[in-house]
């Protein structure tokens, strides 16, 4: 994961042609799940406009030397067994397959994979990369948090006590994470009664809402009872997805006291389909934001862990054009992701391959930086103008988009993260 | 799922002994997952003091006429495969594993399965019964959230608005369920500074607590966006176990607001080895409590939800006599399981086969009934004496058993729902 590692070298190119606007240039090389037409998923690289199919290389024995029963994990249905495998296997297939798409080598070509374990991307269907085991959503950015307590609570401290001495969780609901391209249906739920005393509203939701998010999936397991220290914690983080926490205001604002969120979240969390490896981020770590008071001994974690990485919100009303709403950077994170894997262990809890967490909404510190429409709306009072479109939240019909990229300035090749894309359904009738 | 069911029928004994006081009569039949010494886990019936093993019972050709491929469904080390087989497919089973150890039937005996098929409970390893997708811990007794209340807002309404209205529930952390034996390591956690501006305290619990609850394991899942009616619920619930969602009360103090507890649970959530099937309780369902106001619509369940469940929580100090603490009744729960259900998916949300939903602590109206050491002990202001000791919270060597049935007075067998047992151990060093 060194600066030094070849897999990241901008001088490197690929035999494969490469648009320049790609963000998936050979020094990314993100994984993910993908079924061509009629046929059983099974696990891709993507590299440029095209998915290499690591199953068909991996049956070919081209992946031998990198991994354990490699034809097991790449033929399955998901990344699980890959993220098992730990980070030497991560290391040892990155490395192959990027030298297997350098150009020059012909390991491929001498069997025919270049065009059978080739596929366009927009040929094949995108599934969710992994088995979500645990899905935890963390409240990680410090203008995020602060943004909310002011809408929520305007005459208190927006930032409640102990949001400056650990990094304020809770588990989401992993069944219910899809991917980039599943349309979401607006939700049904009870909403806070007009007048105290009076019945709640049962019905669509009429806030719902975005939220800008960057996750993580776990590698291996930790043993029951065994925290993982934050300086190890780089061990169990495979790589990073973007996440668009959907949000119902309303049903949260009801339901929320005193377990925390539950039906205001769980009925869709979006990720994209391609999972950006750790190895491939190498170059973009940041220091994190200082960090006052100084945080316990079980937090602290050396290197640079706040990721330079460009974000944005595109939202795209029917028969409309898109509108970019927010853009902003994942390096204003207040609590750093090997401080989320340590506290998250603290206890003793297990992670499994294939747990997801994600950082809380991203939010910058300015206005068009915020990273939920309640936050660029002011908790709905200053509408957000789309050319001739107003929206304070979300209308059936619009499109959400969540991109992000690492570099692409000067020689540091654009390491692209796959786009997060959700249109908004009509609530179900009601049936009863 | 009739009264008029055979395999509920109190007349019908076994060929095989079974004592008087085994909760596992011919009319439970629960489902667990264990392993004999040395073997792979695989799916089997408790009855008396052994266990059926259903994977050798199917691969001998019994369950054809019962269930689609059979042996994929019990060599399993889950009961997933079976959960998401549905109700006609459980209640086959059920009628022909009934059948086979009814009194007369020769069919595993003239296979030699009698003894083949056939392990002691004390010499096999009880394993999870099926791996657990999401994990929603309600609060759906009313004697408890009061009591909590009480303890915790003790100048405001007990309740909070949105209780009567709605089964507030939240996400539990699914990968540190474990089956009953599993020790329970004390956890390290951040809590509440002692004075305020002053830095939290990190290290070992002081306030770890039991919490009696009662799960169910859920069957088929519902498609995404497409609600389950709580008339419909029945259809998804497969069967019950009992769970001790084990509390660090210090640690959730501090973590909780604004997001729910966390850390404060998620070191450990323990389950009985056995799930008792819906099919074995139809006998013990009474009216639920009246529930004023009455309940929207689409929480409206026919029929009668509570179950006569019996519940006991007994702890035994390192070297002392075991001391039952509470008994009390699963009946008092306020919301039924149908409306858990229907709420948990109102909002579009799928269940899928082997999710758990637990009821929160499951307390009577009496002081001795409540079923958590912080209502037991009044936030640790009345101790409990057992014997020469004394407990407001549980100590390291501490063993807590929950133990749960129906029936077993007049002429109704006993339905015995497997214990659910932990001992605490000390935590874990401090390493940084």
């Amino acid at each position: 994961m060194s600066r030094g590692d070849p897999t990241v070298d901008p001088q490197r190119v690929s035999w494969l042609p490469i648009p320049d606007s790609s963000g998936f240039p050979l020094q990314n090389l993100p994984y993910g799940v993908f079924a061509p037409p009629g046929e059983m998923p099974r696990v891709g690289v993507a590299i440029g406009e095209h998915v290499l199919d690591l199953a068909a290389v991996a049956a070919a024995g081209l992946l031998d030397d990198a991994a354990d029963r490699p034809a097991e994990l790449f033929a399955a249905p998901s990344l699980n067994r890959f993220l098992a495998a730990g980070s030497a296997t991560w290391g040892a297939v990155r490395r192959r397959v990027s030298a297997l798409l350098t150009a020059g080598n012909v390991d491929l070509a001498d069997r025919g994979l270049d065009r059978r374990a080739l596929f366009r991307q927009d040929a094949v269907e995108p599934r969710l990369p992994c088995e979500v085991g645990d899905y935890v959503d963390f409240y990680s950015c410090l203008e995020h948090a602060t943004n909310l307590g002011r809408i929520m609570r305007p005459h208190g401290d927006p930032l409640l006590p102990n949001w400056r001495h650990l990094p304020v969780g809770y588990h989401g609901r992993a069944g219910t994470i899809v991917v980039s391209g599943t349309p979401v249906r607006r939700p049904l739920g009870q909403q806070r009664p007009a007048d105290v005393g009076a019945p709640p509203r049962f019905g669509p939701s009429r806030m719902l809402d975005f939220e800008l998010e960057v996750g993580f999936l776990t590698g291996p397991a930790n043993a029951l009872g065994e925290p993982i220290p934050a300086d190890r914690a780089a061990e169990h983080i495979f790589g990073l997805v973007l996440v668009n926490d959907w949000s119902a205001r309303d049903i949260q604002a009801w339901e929320y006291q005193p377990l925390g969120p539950f039906l205001g979240k769980s009925f869709a969390t979006s990720i994209s389909a391609w999972v950006v490896p750790l190895d491939a981020l190498a170059p973009f770590w940041v220091p994190a934001p200082t960090q006052d008071p100084p945080v316990e001994a079980y937090l602290r974690a050396d290197g640079d862990w706040a990721l330079d990485l460009q974000l944005e919100v595109a939202l795209t009303p029917a028969g409309a054009d898109e509108h970019v709403v927010a853009r902003t950077s994942f390096r204003h994170l207040y609590w750093t992701l090997p401080q989320q894997l340590a506290h998250l262990t603290s206890n003793g809890a297990t992670v499994r391959p294939g747990d997801l967490c994600a950082s809380g909404t991203v939010s910058g510190p300015t206005p068009d930086s915020r990273g939920s429409l309640i936050e660029l709306t002011w908790g709905g009072e200053q509408p957000l103008v789309l050319g001739d479109r107003r929206r304070t939240y979300l209308e059936d019909g619009d499109t959400v988009v969540l991109r992000g990229h690492c570099g692409g300035g000067g020689d540091a090749p654009r390491i692209g993260f796959g786009p997060v894309r959700g249109r908004i359904l009509p609530a179900e009738q009601e049936t009863t």
